[in-house]
């Protein structure tokens, strides 16, 4: 039984960000509107790839990249630019301001703790109007590691300036609740996105269907 | 310009393993065929960040739970068991043959170096009447660690008892020539499945649009 943790750090693309208006854009570019869940995965693969080999690239980078191989190479610049320009417009899960009022009402505080950059998740929060629930934007960009290596936890604690034990990792993919885990944090999944929990990662401590459940579950949970 | 191999290590899944035949087998499941390709992304990713995390799960384990998270859980284990027992039958592409007999005449010998097990490599060559041409099935399995970090590439190498300036790894996977290359091999890409080398990657030294376009140029590299 976990205890009530102090702070809350949040996945944010797919977690608090929704994609789904990049997929219109996907059409737009003469994509299938179908590849947007594909790309994702892709890009992810890709950063994971690109950390294992010791190296690192940033998520706009890794995107774009990503984004020109599923087309085989048969999109121009503009097209991947209209694509990714979507990312400055997209909106927030309609789970996440209500989770995030559960979460403060009861002193938990908040930070986000992404593969992307600060400033696409600042300007996510801002343009959603969530800046306020949030102390700090953390991107694994300043460890040049993607996802879930134990030293992106550690680093976004160390910057929390909290031991592990005072922290939960909450996140739609059971990856990082994974890694998270093996760090020492608290863990909170919500089956959204995936439906199913990856028997290959370690349990998350709390699971709900979305945010909402999620930080209800840790908003109650004794000190 | 690189100098003729001494040895190819050759990917194989989708590589050398065509997984076309699984997909009816998604579709006999109720899984949308198009799901094929998804969940291969996904497997490779959930692979890597297992070895990002510090763990290692096998392909086989890491195949199931993946296909189960497409299904969102609404997969029964004889469904898995259907889909997964497609590979013990799964066929080469068709440049494969010819691209081995074209290395193995010009005196250029190969092994497999696969995220996959032995067993299920061993039993594909043999099924496939490829296994005249492979001097060794390497798994990552012995290094528990998935493609690209640098250690599965010098384990290889080890296994091979080459230098890596004698060993040109083979793949269709950008991600894959990407680590070998930072391990100091040589290295081949095929464009057959990906149609687009992801510029995240470090450029393979050979491209070609099958394997038998880049054996014709490995086995005419001086040497």
């Amino acid at each position: 039984m976990p205890s009530r943790p102090r702070a809350v750090a949040f996945d944010v693309v797919e977690t608090l960000m929704s994609l789904e208006p990049l997929r219109p854009r996907f059409a737009e570019v003469g994509l299938p509107p179908s590849l947007l869940e594909r790309w994702f995965d892709r890009l992810l693969r890709d950063g994971m790839a690109l950390t294992l080999a010791g190296d690192y690239e940033p998520f706009p980078k890794v995107a774009a990249a990503a984004l020109r191989t599923l087309a085989r190479g048969e999109l121009d610049e503009d097209a991947v630019a209209h694509v990714l320009a979507g990312f400055g417009e997209l909106p927030a899960h309609p789970d996440v301001e209500s989770a995030m009022r559960t979460l403060a009402e009861a002193g938990i505080s908040m930070v986000c703790l992404s593969n992307g950059t600060v400033e696409t998740i600042a300007g996510f929060l801002a343009h959603n109007g969530l800046s306020s629930y949030v102390d700090e934007v953390i991107s694994v960009a300043d460890v040049r590691s993607w996802k879930p290596p134990r030293r992106v936890y550690e680093y976004a604690l160390e910057r929390m300036g909290r031991p592990a034990y005072e922290v939960c990792l909450v996140a739609v993919h059971a990856f990082d609740c994974h890694g998270a885990k093996r760090a020492g944090l608290t863990t909170g999944w919500a089956s959204r996105l995936e439906g199913h929990y990856a028997e290959v990662f370690t349990p998350a401590d709390v699971l709900g269907r979305d945010l909402v459940d999620v930080a209800h579950i840790l908003a109650a949970l004794p000190r």
